[in-house]
């Protein structure tokens, strides 16, 4: 296990490739989401494309380096692109995310984020309220690692502490500000942000810490300019924006 | 009628109640809107949800207090998915309000949202250009007290003076600021918190005055701080998430 | 050919003139840019509506003063949409505007795209990676100013510096800030503005130049205001609203 100063630095590394680079980040995503989505994207450096058009899902994907898909606003159209979508990161090997948005509130949703876990996302992302729809039990750290372990992903499990295992490495990153729950789409934002990480970074453990305590780092300082959500969510962008190595070494917080 | 001091304190109780129960707001409201109302509802303590897919429509609705029928970008999937969710309002006695987006551009969306009175709506939020074509006459107070008589709901007619009547009780709210007309989605997110109000009040004249005339006063509040259009999209909510009793009894302006 | 410091006066007329008239610009546009683009149009004095729905495109047109057809997030019911609402505008001569988004990741979205050429955009807004696969050569000032001659359009290639010709008069626009980049949608919302400016003004190469140049400038201005993209995002909307004659004079740079 890395300690907590190295960590900071390999975070910021990875925030810096994504820069540099500029991975394409497709996102299968729902439409409240979009708009915040590509912005928190751009934002980081990465290049968002959103189309759920099943006649043109596969060259967007093809073209991507990283596959977002977020089961928010879902229906059947979208169910079969991201069949299609899958088809071609499978091919390709191209990291994709898996955010099951709102399992808990239609089995129809739940039982389709179970099928998709067969299908061997690079990282799943999630708040308790979904765990156990998804993985059939309580939420927690050792369930985490069981979850990553029997699905060969990397869990990570977003709340007042984030929790991110490969089933192996477990972490905890307490970073963030109680506002990030006052704004839609953060939770689906930090997973596109995963994604871009991913495109960028072959460990997928490290991928997903940097993208989320990069952001709760970000949440931090957005917090000192905010006077409420509105404000919140335009300087958590600002932030994240201007985010550099000094701000993860002073608070980046894992244990 | 009760005199401006108390409705401003009994607003006050409304909004409150929204903030402790958190009530789940389930919205069927256009693409354009989505984002802002989520971020509105937030603001006020509640919890959307936005699907409208007609495989879970029905699920979402179920575990939801209150539902928005919004009309704005409007198709056959939509027309169905808001039949599948008054099914369940109708069976479990759920509040809903009706906003008629843009009827006066589309004589269909017109038809649809007069079949939509007939099925009991709790509060109606509507700007005057859909006023006629929706209840066939002139908007203004005396039609709106007719109109509420007549499909036994509540009229809240927006503009630069809010009406808002059960038929019985009328009230005039001055609050608010132009600039809330130069922000996209305003209206539909005022109908948001209309139906998150609803979830915590059951005199639905008292919720959707509180919620109209909560989001008028954070209007004001909000063009204190704002250099234009842009910035006060997020002034005005900063100003909901923050509107305490004391404002409301400042400023809220009903006659 | 114009001074400069004329231009920037007819710019500022044309910009005045959507206030003073409040033209309707229907969008057809992808769900990601439909908030920021509305936002962007009633900053500028526009009325947006954007339904996409099939059954009431033609009455959403039909009532509007020109048209917006962005092709981001695109699939079959919107093609049918855009059929439609070009039977509109080519029975009424409505002004149109074409924003090929993002057909150089879609073969299916560039060959619908040229299909589209046929049919007389008054204005086509694109950048650099999308004028190859719309009009087969290399983008450029003397290549703009041949597809614009060979399809009787006004193209408006925007980058660092902003072409628009119409194939006789050519201009090079070099205002702006690199945080325009930054902001999804910002494309797509210049292309709805040029939409706007083809509703008041019948000089499309004028209009054109006046939506883009009056957006650049305020990009500049916001910039001066901004901590990063998600406050840039808000202060360019508050700068095009409070934007006036003498900015224009000021800061317009043409040649």
């Amino acid at each position: 296990m890395h300690a907590p100063f190295e960590l900071a630095g390999m975070a910021a590394d990875v925030l810096s490739r994504i820069r540099a680079r500029g991975p394409r980040v497709h996102c299968i995503t729902n439409t409240v989401a979009q708009q915040y989505t590509a912005n928190m994207l751009l934002a980081a450096g990465a290049v968002p494309s959103m189309t759920t058009a099943g006649e043109e899902i596969a060259s967007f994907v093809a073209g991507a380096d990283a596959l977002l898909v977020n089961l928010g606003t879902f229906d059947a159209d979208r169910q079969a692109a991201i069949d299609t979508a899958l088809g071609v990161t499978e091919s390709t090997h191209m990291p994709w995310v898996l955010d099951p948005v709102f399992i808990d509130r239609s089995p129809w949703r739940a039982a389709f984020a179970r099928d998709l876990l067969e299908r061997r996302p690079s990282a799943v992302r999630l708040n308790p309220a979904e765990f156990t729809p998804l993985f059939g039990e309580e939420p927690g750290g050792e369930a985490s690692i069981r979850a990553a372990r029997t699905h060969a992903t990397v869990v990570a499990l977003t709340g007042d502490v984030d929790i991110v295992t490969d089933g192996e490495r477990r972490v905890a990153a307490a970073n963030g500000h109680r506002l990030m729950s006052v704004v839609t789409a953060m939770g689906c934002a930090s997973s596109a942000l995963v994604a871009a990480a991913l495109a960028v970074e072959s460990d997928r453990w490290l991928a997903a810490l940097a993208a989320l305590a990069g952001l709760g780092v970000a949440g931090e300082i957005a917090a000192l300019h905010a006077s409420g959500p509105g404000s919140f969510a335009s300087a958590i962008i600002d932030a994240l924006y201007g985010l550099d190595r000094a701000a993860l070494h002073e608070r980046m917080s894992v244990s």
